[in-house]
């Protein structure tokens, strides 16, 4: 394993009505807060009427950002940086899910930055501060709540990119279970795809003696297979949306992450996917996922898909060591498509060829390629792709 | 589940050589800080002549205070804030196991008070504040260097009594593996013992319903039966030591704990036998756990001996559910007394009859009858004393 450093001081209040406790937080540290959103869902199931007097009775004064788009865009980070300039805003709260809280990141981190924000994630300029980030999460998936990370679109130049600060990690989030309620099918299926590939990304990284951190990646995991559809087929079951929530923080907040190499092949992979077709996160993913895996089964990554496939989805282990890895990969495909929902094929979300080639070699980054079990190169994204093809 | 608070801020440094990390921590808040610690051993393994030249190139004036014992008493506390509050001492560096920086957080927190130290751990007054405290932890066991709490025991009374605020929780902790090769076999099985136990506490704590973290405790449990004995055979063994080491603080840090009741029966019931014997902590849990899982062994906690011992033993699920469950004890029991090496019995550790029964009453608090599987009073405890006595 490889030394590393952990550190994860956000706050989180998890569970039913905790909301209450988070305006005090904010209040700690700024009177002007921006209160970041979505589509408006935030209006429809209450948390918007909740929330408000909650703010105002702290004493905050709350301007309002609404309509982040899913895949956030870097036009809205400036909008939403340039009304913190201008009204002297002191903290940042986002209400929603990953895509929401991204956008918020940057925006906290681009207030301290004259420019372009877009600069920022093209590293032409280093972050160096943001206004303090706090969250009320929406939709259980990208992890987003518990971590520096954020990633932002460009539709000018298709391009997707991932930034990170530790000034970006939210101060506080609030984990209300209940507010993932009314997300929807097609939304919990692909955040229940996305922890899982985030728990995968983490568990097929090198360092086969973290034995601790591998029996947490199967726990997570496991507890996504056992409640994600259980989340589809009851959105109000209480039991179910919590782990699926509670998982989806851990399995990207380094718990199963620090320790090991760091490779994120589907995640690279996905975000071209994203960056020129505007679709959901969860579902390319989840159609890489297996085709991925097919492409890495080799000597060296072997016993890593038997462990995967006896912990995880429970295969007998008496039998031959590849039979158990092709099986696995096919139970992972099987849970995608057949209990969460999900796509089977890129045609099938839009996707065709033509793509496929500048796709594979911008998402061919070097952390590909150093220090993994299987190293992926243009060709072998581009076999990948098309494999997904259908 | 319940609803919870989570929040650890401690910074971890893990892994060889990450010490020369901890001294800019400390000077970013203190110019002079006591280093406590215990009989001496960090001046045999080299720990003491790594560290003190980083202390002082990093500008820091370092005043000492050694001879920390096993289970720390309340007059070590009284010196070492004695100490702080002559010298101005702006912070505290506990470099050994638990009992050191158990004895170093409450002299974090006593050099706020005016009065006896023990006033604070009675609760005859508040903790208010302390300074800030930094750890290198040299044994894997208490888990103290990732979490807010601390026993002191006072010898005139024979109480040993746990305490806890949110300012005696690490600033810094240096988890380096390699500074627990010397830990000796009797330490190092008893320290294996008390991580099981934090984990089992919680584990039969009460929420049936947090899959996610019944997972992961199954996780922590199944990496000590793996890496107990083999740092006991093979003290250098790293990914044996590391995985222990990172075990011992998740287990105790809240990430298994927090969203579940919080019983601590075991717990209760060992502090009584180290306040009046001055025996090994990890030794009196190792003994009385597999007695005291005996006495709860019921309709009320059938299913969960069963999930215990099929996912952490890896008994046939197709046998009897009691089978499994009295199977699990038997194994427990066998674990810690074969293949940890641990005394099975009081009697071998020195204890008789003649404290069972106020033992019995002191250890019976609130806290074990309350929002448990099986409550446990004075009679049970007694019952499950001289279950163990042999």
């Amino acid at each position: 394993m490889y030394n590393f450093d952990y550190h994860i001081p956000t706050k989180i209040f998890f569970g039913e009505g905790q909301i209450v406790k988070l305006p005090a937080e904010i209040k700690a540290v700024a009177g002007k807060v921006l209160l970041v959103y979505g589509g408006g869902s935030i209006k429809r199931n209450g948390i918007y009427d909740t929330l408000m007097p909650l703010l105002k009775e702290a004493g905050l004064e709350v301007f309002e950002l609404s309509g982040v788009e899913p895949n956030p865009r870097v036009t809205t980070v400036a909008r939403g940086a340039q009304m913190c300039k201008e009204h002297g805003i002191e903290a940042v709260l986002a209400v929603g899910g990953g895509s929401t809280i991204d956008c918020t990141k940057v925006i906290a981190a681009a207030s301290f930055y004259d420019g372009d924000p877009w600069d920022l994630v093209i590293r032409k300029a280093p972050v160096t501060n943001a206004l303090p980030v706090f969250t009320v999460l929406t939709a259980s998936a990208t992890g987003s709540e518990m971590n520096a990370g954020a990633v932002i679109s460009n539709i000018e130049t298709n391009d997707k990119l991932g930034l990170s600060h530790p000034a970006m990690l939210p101060r506080a989030s609030v984990l209300d279970p209940t507010y993932t309620y009314t997300t929807n099918k097609h939304q919990t299926a692909a955040g229940t795809a996305d922890i899982m590939s985030h728990t995968l990304e983490n568990y097929f990284s090198k360092a086969d003696d973290f034995y601790l951190l591998d029996g947490m990646a199967e726990a997570m995991l496991k507890t996504c297979i056992k409640y994600g559809p259980m989340a589809l087929k009851e959105p109000e079951n209480y039991e179910a949306r919590a782990n699926l929530m509670w998982t989806s923080s851990l399995a990207i907040n380094g718990s199963v992450r620090w320790g090991k190499a760091d490779a994120w092949s589907v995640h690279s992979m996905e975000h071209q996917l994203s960056a020129y077709y505007d679709i959901t996160h969860g579902d390319g993913l989840a159609i890489l996922t297996p085709a991925w895996m097919h492409h890495i089964l080799s000597e060296a990554t072997l016993d890593r898909f038997v462990k995967y496939g006896v912990n995880v989805w429970g295969i007998d282990p008496a039998l031959d060591k590849w039979e158990i890895a092709e099986r696995s990969i096919l139970m992972t495909q099987d849970y995608f498509v057949n209990r969460l929902g999900i796509p089977a094929t890129l045609r099938e979300v839009g996707i065709g060829e033509e793509h496929l080639q500048i796709m594979a070699e911008k998402a061919s980054t070097p952390a590909l390629q150093k220090d993994v079990y299987v190293p992926l190169f243009p060709e072998d994204v581009l076999a990948i792709y098309k494999r997904c093809l259908g």
